[in-house]
């Protein structure tokens, strides 16, 4: 049984009406699940017992099956932001002001329970993982524990985590993005795959066109440098800096290519960072 | 400065009505909350600042005083039982429901919600820490990550934790009590002092008075034995011999006791295991 291992990110853009205040965007998360549903049960009835959870018996078989495991990372798209620019609290601007804190945190919660309830309505196991309890900053940069999501996933589960507030050393509390969560667990978790799906096609070049495959910053520079760095999360530039990093193989597509992804392992643009040298 | 550090437990029975179904007793959490705002107050105001936040110059004065750091836990009372029996989960009975195991994480966290926004409506900068992100059972038992409880302190939080359901090696996810919190956090973050916070008075003899003092487990055998062992979380006679393998002090008290115990370290029933040998 090979463990194939994925952590894939729903961006806020595609779970979320962002222009519209605390509004799921119902069609596209649940065109999400439809996916991650059909890529989960596909490849599950492959075991015997014809069930999603595979049992010891086929675990010593030998045969050569995969076993798909997914991290759900979402983004917060109209909910978090509202509540964290109230209050002023950014990446980099803290607060020690609990009740904000916690008010962008229930935010996310909101959203959270969403999406596992879109999820649950599909047959997904899906169980939360609030960064508020698990996470914190200090001098050496994220710490995110990832015991618990290792044992959800050993037993079956699929951990749903988000971009939340965390505890930052000196800050009080500051924003964590999703994108931070899925390099760190895809680290941690020793990832084979990394998705990030948005509304956007890939990584543009100059001309507009998906670029097919990145296996150095210097290539991409001039189409995703500064431009989009204002982004409060980071933009472009700052996502493809961290994928080059993993040992990971992480892909950038929209939700139109979710299954291509989730079945190929690769879909919109590629980077291919360690995996290139 | 002194840190003395502080894991209290405030009993379903404290903060809500156990007869009726998801009720919060607001008096009684409020006169809790109360409690501890003032022990925060008080001494906290001992710093030059007049503030609640001890700065780095404080730190660096030498004189000693004492900064006192809380970690609350809280029971789930009317809140989590009801689904966990529905559901048929206990500390024993697993299960790989996710909407099940979700339902009760929920109840709970609603309840987290009440103990949140009692403590922020004192003054008190509280974070919640929900177990299931946090914590799983295994082989070796209970794994509760204590660095982010432990980055909430150093950031002058108040961590604020609860009974939860936690994915438990083989069994899917399990019920996590508020006592195993307490026991495994005060030994992971070297707490000086236990107060389990309740509806009785301490730990009672064959009379029914209450026992002021408990160095060994014999001693208090005939009087907590079997008869309570068959509570859902392991009755008196399991948390005794809990806190009796403890280094911390340990406290068994009633609400009208609680200011007695922030004040002096001690009320109720005093359970000294380690000190005493």
């Amino acid at each position: 049984m090979t463990l194939v291992r994925t952590v894939l990110k729903l961006g806020g853009s595609v779970i979320t009406h962002k222009d519209q205040p605390e509004t799921v965007d119902e069609r596209s998360l649940g065109r999400a699940c439809e996916a991650i549903a059909a890529f989960l049960s596909n490849e599950r009835t492959t075991d015997d017992e014809g069930g999603k959870r595979v049992g010891e018996e086929d675990k010593r078989d030998g045969e050569e099956r995969e076993r798909p495991e997914i991290i759900l990372v979402h983004g917060g798209g109209s909910f978090g932001h509202h509540h964290a620019a109230t209050h002023g609290i950014s990446s980099t601007d803290g607060s020690g002001d609990a009740p904000a804190l916690v008010s962008i945190h229930r935010a996310m919660g909101e959203l959270n329970d969403f999406v596992l309830d879109a999820l649950h309505d599909r047959d997904i196991d899906a169980l939360p993982v609030r960064p508020l309890s698990v996470a914190h900053r200090d001098e050496s940069g994220l710490q995110f524990y990832s015991g618990s999501v290792e044992a959800m996933l050993e037993e079956g589960f699929v951990p749903t985590t988000h971009g939340d507030v965390v505890v930052d050393s000196g800050m009080g509390g500051t924003i964590l993005s999703g994108d931070d969560i899925v390099v760190s667990l895809a680290r941690s978790l020793d990832a084979d795959r990394v998705g990030l799906c948005s509304t956007v096609p890939g990584v543009l070049d100059d001309d507009g066109e998906v670029i097919s495959q990145i296996e150095s910053f210097d290539e991409v520079a001039t189409a995703v440098g500064e431009s989009h760095t204002t982004d409060v999360t980071g933009g472009m530039a700052h996502k493809v800096q961290q994928l080059l990093a993993l040992d990971a193989t992480a892909s950038i597509f929209s939700v139109d290519a979710l299954e291509t992804f989730l079945e190929d392992g690769a879909a919109g643009t590629v980077v291919r960072g360690k995996q290139s040298q």
